[in-house]
């Protein structure tokens, strides 16, 4: 192996290697007029005032798996969390901490990934940074951090604290296929079939969401902690009950028995490519027809309503019939899954 | 050691935990209704338009060092690199990457830290995220992303590419001071006396500046690579040459001996609260009064010029009395210095 197959400590020192990644990988793929200045922040062009500023690292382990990679998850999350603020994604900071060793091809690929989904979104990456640290022998090579600056949507006032009594709970498809596709590769599982990460950007789906549905009350993305997480969050923000069926759950079927036999809950397992979604009643058939007009949406349900009760609480009927309180795990199921 | 006294897998995955550690420590120490909020974005409320955007990733190692800590430096760096655009800080991201096991009472003073510097800058912490990886028992415990919004001051046109022929080049302090303490500390070379890292936000400094003296040229920080870095990045992006004179470079005489002893030229060692500033001739004295008039630039100094030749050059007359060419080194001197 060449010295210059790999990253080296020297790449991340400041000096004339470090230029030359910069110039001869960053600038190549991501360029853009603002990026290609090359000062150490970037002058941006914004008419509107209403800004949302968001901040993700992704340290996922492996950082290539079924249906992505870092990269691709990288602009995906942070994207996300912008469209879950009903805001249009417009910038990303790019924050590259690599392990010496990483693999410069690895390297290559990632950024591709990055300026594949930023193109696809429409999003540009202005900023960035590159340090290297030590490799210590752990799997994972490279963490980024993805900070984003998007437009709110004008008209639009989404958010966790806005459920209330009678709203419909809708999930945009299928729970848990990120998680059990990265413990799949991760821990070597050996389930082949279709467990691939859903990672992908929701920009597009809410954005025609929000044009004809602007009465949107809450959005989320179920990442880590699952749908669990994200319901118990509306469910505290907003000071109301959630009640979901379990039965109404959109699971695929290889997900549903990789969960089974490892003895998790698919609503506790992360996603990345899916939202949780509260409307009025009234907006329901709406919501989920444009929903389901869009390929990340085919498979939106409903999976429950807001109710009045004890403030925070989220409550399932069981597959059995009986009923069982939501609550968001102490720690974690699935380390490093984001 | 109780389990709660340090950081777990599980403060990273996105439940109750996870919870606990933003509620009681994040919320407590970096609180404002912004964050507050607790959406994974923040709203803004800017109403200039001339926004700058920047991101800086620490991974110094040692996390604590005479003069600073992680926290510390996280804020510095990237509110520096917002004044180096001209622009007022306003707003902050805090992406943690923490390894397990880092103790909490290490984190906690981190957190002060950030809070302290913030507070002191006037700058808010608005959004942020925490995730948490495997300690592979390397030295550090911790890397912190900061991205940063600020706003350009009006009439204020500052770029590496501004440096003309004639213009003079100055240097806000004493070189090398940062990058000296850190390797000290770090390889235990037992220098006592008064190594500490000079890691300072620049901002009030440069704002005053700016007040008096709009007609700035080029202002750059000399942290990784060092004031050769920074002079080389002016005099390639401006298309100029620059002259600078070793006698004029003010070093400690402590830093100057460590860089004997270790073989380090203090031209190619990072600073981070110190910045290159290049004005017209006739700003000079009015610059250097503003300078001097702050405890951050009591030692600023002229360093050299812009002349004319061949462009991208830095060339520095020795104290022989030779000259030589000053190169950006290829690799790094002091891997982990920020």
């Amino acid at each position: 192996m060449k010295q210059n197959d790999v990253v080296l400590m020297g790449h991340g020192g400041g000096g004339a290697l470090t230029n030359t990644l910069i110039r001869n990988l960053i600038v190549r793929e991501l360029g853009n007029p603002v990026l290609n200045r090359l000062d150490d922040g970037a002058c941006l062009e914004i008419e509107e005032r209403d800004l949302v500023f968001t901040t993700d690292s992704y340290v996922i382990d492996p950082i290539f798996f079924p249906g992505g990679d870092i990269g691709h998850l990288s602009v995906c999350g942070t994207v996300n969390d912008l469209a879950m603020q009903g805001a249009e994604p417009r910038y990303l900071s790019r924050g590259l901490i690599i392990q010496a060793g990483l693999l410069m091809s690895d390297l290559e690929r990632i950024i591709a990934s990055i300026r594949d989904v930023a193109r696809d979104v429409g999003v540009q990456v202005v900023t960035g940074d590159t340090k290297v640290i030590e490799n210590t022998g752990a799997r994972g090579g490279i963490y980024i951090n993805t900070s984003g600056i998007g437009v709110r949507k004008p008209g639009v006032d989404v958010s966790v604290a806005n459920a209330r009594d009678g709203d419909v709970v809708i999930v945009t498809g299928t729970i848990g296929d990120h998680g059990i596709a990265i413990l799949n590769e991760r821990e070597g599982l050996g389930m082949k079939s279709a467990l691939v990460s859903d990672a992908a950007p929701l920009w597009p789906m809410i954005d025609k969401l929000l044009d004809d549905v602007p009465s949107i009350h809450c959005l989320r993305d179920p990442t880590r902690g699952g749908v669990a997480a994200a319901t118990c969050d509306i469910a505290e923000s907003s000071g109301c009950t959630i009640r979901i069926k379990e039965t109404s759950l959109p699971v695929k079927d290889e997900v549903h028995g990789a969960c089974n036999l490892l003895g998790l809950d698919p609503l506790n397992v992360a996603n990345e490519g899916k939202a949780v979604v509260v409307c009025a009643p009234e907006d329901k058939d709406q919501t989920l027809r444009i929903l389901r007009a869009h390929p990340l949406g085919e498979r939106a349900s409903v999976i429950g309503s807001v109710v009045s009760g004890a403030k925070g609480r989220v409550v399932m009927t069981t597959r059995a019939g009986g009923e069982r309180i939501v609550d968001v795990p102490a720690g974690e199921d699935l380390p490093r899954i984001c």
